[in-house]
């Protein structure tokens, strides 16, 4: 579904920013951490300070209402010849234990030296299930 | 409503994303650059290349179907004790002519030299109509 070029800027970059809508369909955008795999797009509700406890976050009430959700990974610089984004796009779902939680916080440690002391074994994971993928401008620039 | 602490991190920060959600409530982000004027984020439908028409894309669509988006400006860094961010929503509306429509334009065309020559003066400009401000972490680090 990704292109190699499109895989390589998506592990390069950072940050990327989740948006989510509530059953009203108004949006809401956080900055995430995140890791790509396969088919899926990985973020935890980590221990950096938040205002409410992990499940009554909005970008999770929302997903409870409705899963659908968007991430976008940009890169911007003054040079606007340089410019690029890739979007993954689709359903996301919580997940709380088992395999596929164990490695997606296990990949996630190993891409965020700083989640060695921020991502308790239990972190709720939220997984974004990629339908469609759409990119933009120069991915190559910034590699 | 914004302190001035938000708004010199507003003022500072040169790229945003912009979340939209179409009438299912199906959410949208992409990359903008922007300008925060009164209690107003403007935008433009730039002439950076697009794939489509500027009227046909689908953050204007979704703003047709479903007026409330949401404008989030974050800073990255390798060091977690100094992100930030500041998230600014409301309803937006097209704005395509009139005083605020010139204003907006000069504005953008001060805070970015690129739009010298990339932002013509019939550009469309989309304005949010900031209701809630929200931020977190630390907005002085970077500045």
């Amino acid at each position: 579904m990704l292109t190699p070029t499109q895989l390589t800027f998506l592990n390069h970059q950072r940050v990327a920013r989740l948006a989510t809508a509530d059953k009203a369909g108004v949006p809401h955008i956080v900055p995430i951490c995140y890791v790509v795999e396969g088919a899926s797009v990985y973020i935890a509700l980590d221990a950096k300070p938040k205002r409410v406890a992990p499940l009554r976050l909005k970008r999770v009430r929302n997903i409870a209402e409705n899963a659908e959700v968007s991430v976008l990974v940009d890169r911007y610089d003054e040079d606007w010849t340089t410019l690029g984004w890739v979007r993954l796009d689709g359903p996301a779902k919580l997940i709380v234990e088992g395999q596929e939680h164990a490695d997606a916080l296990r990949l996630l440690r190993q891409r965020y030296v700083q989640y060695e002391s921020m991502l308790p074994d239990d972190a709720v994971v939220i997984a974004v299930r990629v339908h469609r993928v759409a990119s933009w401008g120069d991915l190559s620039a910034a590699l």
